[in-house]
């Protein structure tokens, strides 16, 4: 087991809280969530979620012990207020800023995180695994998983959920429902869990099993009182899978959650306790619109008003607005999303093509899957999903759409940096899983009208260019006005987006920047007098290009915002090597990008520096190379 | 939807089965049955999965039309008898060969199977998406599903069931249960449907039913007789997420099939019909060891037996071999597989260590976060999946493992052409997904000793070393015997799994081979007098031999079985132009692997010479480059 400093200092605040009575309990709870209110205000984070579970994690924690027991904070995007009570207070004003506290449970942070978290459902089956070692080493501790019902909808969580039963698991799991994953939930599941949520008579039979708590009674119900159950309700999915299931309970009740927790404490099973919790409790702006508050950046917290820059977009945005205006000329164009309809862009869509628009929960896997049929049924599927949230699906990308070579179009939003959500959110893989998949064409717009032109010719030539498209573009921001860019699509006559763009003329060094990166270094080129080509299609290559470039100048500097390995300058320099051999000896290459390492959390300014790819470094790096290397003659 | 072929011929089946009488039936399930046995014990295939399904399949078409309805045949291991009616009964004698019959479905074959499969648990997502094309076009038909109780454990299979009922989906899922997947089945679903196999009262009142069916009478089930079934047999998963469950019924009772479909066939609603079928069924080798027959090599159709070769072994049985051997002085030590500790050789290590061992299912995304909570808390976990089926759990090798620098042993079995499994299980990716991703090492063992040594030391060095490392290896056998592999385990002082190795040592040209692959172009390195080195380590590179290798000869060739893009090859080159930059201009360094396609089935060697990795086609290659090229000065 990991080792745990379990000093008095960190223990701290636990002690505190087991000695409190309710009413200090409260009025405590009310404090986390101020504190939590001003941090969050200033630095952006979960607001919704981790309003929500201020009560759960104090009962949580009066009952088992973060320090000897394993709490699993599934997502871990609702942990701020466990990361409080083990010894965070102080720093957790650093939330989410570079060098700071994660938003997420991370273990480099503090091993009381007992597993990193970030993308969701793994919790289930990461608990399995501590339980299994705790087995092995002969040593006793509890196992506890705080999961959503959102998080429930993914693959991964389902999977794990079915083992508990045939791997003799006493894991106890605590469902967070708030009746919400990112937006609205969907499945069979959360059917289920609305009706015990709506179900007064049940709500009965469970406050006379709540009543047997307190006098103590064991109240393991019965076949016969199960059937009762059924009937009124319809069948327990958790049951089904032989996991005990208790409550539902009111998650903001610490004294029916601390009894209902000390009682599944010593089963000897695979247990489930659903907990009601309202997202956002306690703040009324977040309440009255969780979806809004879920992840934040900076906010006025009397108000609750967002600080957004008067006249920017986002990509998101651009590509959502984009979309809409296509598919209403469009029948055959149908949007797809994994539970993120606002932060993809499409809840306009949504709205105005209900039955065009397929929001299948999280599950990336199935959503690639049904894409991959509505392409082959002759429609035009755009799937916009997060790119580290893609890296779920990457089996699908392979086997039901490349391997079939259908007309798939990926919407990779967040693609690169993404900035303060961190290391399990970047989106840096991208171009090196994609670009290995034959099929695949990586598109990669210079700018928001690029990306708008894009998306207008990839969909208006769809079945004509055969295959799957992926679209990149980064969680940014562009100034400006929407409908101005939609107005300028270009016809497709003169706009190709497989063509690489001369942004600056230039001589001997030569820039050649992937997407929308390529706007940090124009005025550096038009300063220094270099060449700056932006890369709108990393897949296929520009091969005039490349030639124009490499017969014309010497330094030649690749930029993205990915990995190097696998990365589009690996590519490239593959690529002269098989076509422009006889230039390779002449030219000098030199490729920049993420090197073999993960990339903090921090503003995306801040990580574009850490990560070499400022404009100053790699104005540092090319007149470095110029000083060591030979001019061409 | 996709335009078919309906042409008599293609009907004839359909048409002549449907004019049959039960017994004219049953002859002819006897027909196909000899016939699929004389195919599969020449090409090999999935001999008990097809033998299990024979009536369904007659049933079903007969019930529903294969050319109007759109029937998805999950994994599409069973789907044999769906090609023989639909028109492929001639052609199915080439099964699995080279330019033949593929044995899974596939659209480039017959457009009469309408979604490609091979990977399990695509078919719900996949019947989801047809189901909205036919909604959008307003198009009337079926969408059937026929998948296994062993796909189900599948987490895309789950996340997709949990999506019906919120999709108001009408899908009919047959659902095949036979108590086994590829091995045992594990997970509380399997639970579920053992209860039902073995409950008699409840079979009973499905008797009642049953007769219900003859007399037309609708049966759709109370709610209180729900509730007496939970009752007698605990919940039902599938009515816990609103999809109404039928069965269990004989599947191999035409008559009972026949009328179960039929009454099913037009609700309005998501509809489970749970079949009992015998794995291969009518064969009695393969019914009394479906396990041994679930996917199989030739072998003699009169007594079962395989014709393996003499004094042979795979490389999985090297890896379960010395696995178990490491893990009798190593009690940290645990294996982990995803429904296949038969065919990555770990059914020695689960015998003899059923604690240190664990197999959730198909489940890679669990397994892999499972294996990475197990080693968070000291332990040694060893991952065995195939290569093709590791890529769904991609994002958590990302995530959970690599991001936490955890030390996990990944053992990639059946890495590189698989052979007759064809293009779905070719794998051929990994090298370029697992180099982009930060702390991971690639280990590519040269042999059968090699694969050992590499095993062993990475063990012993487990924490030394830190963080995730793969061992890849192909499905392929060697000559010899195990125990002299396992007797000569070098110690770690004299082997290193980083150093590549000089093989042959020759002038001017060197060819670079990754792994297995460097011993097929042995001799034609002595004969040539070229320099032949085995690549050991795909990352890190060996630096020493790059700069000896690219410092005395002038050609260098890469040659690996994965994917040129994101491959072993192009990062050399990167590594060369990065580090030894002033050789660039003198060597010529050219990447031999698979080119931007998938590959189709055949044999291992067929394939190998049809991506060019053959001893031929390289030396070819080389003899040109050196015509084309000028020597070093």
């Amino acid at each position: 087991m990991a080792t745990l400093d379990e000093n008095d200092q960190k223990r701290e605040m636990i002690n505190k809280i087991r000695q409190m009575n309710y009413e200090e309990l409260y009025d405590f709870a009310e404090d986390i969530r101020r504190y939590m209110i001003s941090v969050i205000s200033q630095n952006g984070g979960h607001l919704a979620s981790n309003l929500g579970t201020v009560e759960l994690t104090l009962a949580l924690y009066r009952v088992f012990d973060p320090f000897e027991d394993y709490i699993i904070w599934d997502t871990g995007h609702q942990s701020y207020t466990h990361k409080l009570l083990t010894g965070r207070w102080d720093k957790f004003r650093t939330l989410r800023t570079f060098g700071g506290i994660s938003g997420f449970t991370n273990i480099f942070e503090d091993p009381v995180d007992r597993f990193g978290t970030g993308h969701v459902g793994t919790s289930i089956a990461a608990a399995l695994g501590i339980e299994k070692a705790l087995e092995l080493d002969g040593k006793q501790a509890n196992v506890v998983v705080v999961i959503g019902d959102g998080a429930l909808t993914s693959g991964e969580a389902l999977e794990a959920l079915n083992q508990l039963k045939s791997q003799n698991s006493k894991i106890k799991i605590i469902l967070n429902s708030n009746g919400m994953s990112i937006s609205k939930n969907v499945g069979g599941l959360s059917i289920l869990l609305e009706n015990l949520r709506t179900n007064k008579i049940y709500l009965n039979i469970k406050e006379a099993v709540k009543r047997g708590i307190k006098s103590n009674v064991e109240f393991e119900l019965k076949k016969v009182r199960e059937a009762v159950k059924v009937a009124l309700l319809g069948q327990d999915f958790f049951e089904s899978l032989g996991i005990k299931h208790f409550g539902p309970i009111d998650g903001h009740d610490l004294h029916t959650l601390e009894e209902s927790l000390k009682m599944i404490k010593d089963y000897s099973y695979p247990t489930i306790l659903t907990v009601f919790t309202t997202k956002g409790k306690g703040y009324m702006p977040s309440e009255n619109n969780p979806t809004k508050y879920h992840g934040v950046d900076k906010f006025d917290p009397d108000s609750g008003d967002f600080e957004k820059p008067a006249n920017t977009f986002s990509y998101s945005d651009v590509f959502g607005n984009v979309l809409v205006r296509i598919a209403r000329e469009d029948p055959k164009i149908v949007a797809l999303t994994a539970a993120m309809p606002d932060g993809t862009g499409l809840k306009q869509f949504s709205k105005e093509f209900p039955n065009r628009f397929v929001d299948l929960g999280i599950t990336e896997q199935s959503v690639v899957t049904y894409a991959g049929a509505l392409a082959m049924n002759g429609f035009k599927p755009v799937v916009a999903i997060y790119s580290t949230f893609l890296q779920r699906a990457y089996d699908q990308i392979v086997h039901d759409v490349a391997l079939q070579n259908l007309n798939v179009v990926f919407a990779i939003d967040r693609a690169g940096l993404v900035g303060t959500d961190g290391p399990t959110h970047h989106g840096i893989f991208d171009i090196a899983y994609m670009r290995s998949i034959p099929n695949v064409k990586i598109l990669t717009p210079l700018n928001a009208q690029d990306l708008a032109n894009t998306l207008y010719f990839v969909l208006q030539k769809m079945g004509t260019i055969q295959g799957p498209i992926a679209i990149r573009y980064p969680r940014d921001v562009e100034s400006g006005k929407i409908d101005e860019i939609c107005g300028k699509i270009d016809s497709t006559e003169f706009f190709s987006p497989f063509r690489w763009e001369n942004l600056v003329e230039g001589n001997d060094v030569a820039i050649l920047a992937v997407g929308t990166l390529s706007r940090e270094y124009v005025e550096m080129c038009q300063k220094n007098n270099w060449t700056l080509l932006g890369v709108r299609s990393v897949k296929p290559f520009d091969a005039n290009a490349i030639l124009k470039i490499i017969s014309t100048h010497t330094f030649i500097f690749t930029v993205e915002e990915g990995t190097v390995a696998g990365g589009f300058g690996e590519g490239l320099i593959s690529h002269i090597n098989e076509h422009f051999r006889d230039y390779l000896g002449e030219i000098r290459i030199h490729n920049i990008g993420i090197c073999d390492q993960f990339v903090p959390q921090g503003s995306r300014q801040q990580l574009i520096t850490y990560a070499g790819l400022s404009r100053n470094t790699i104005e540092e790096k090319v007149k470095e190379n110029i000083r060591k290397g030979v001019k061409r003659v």
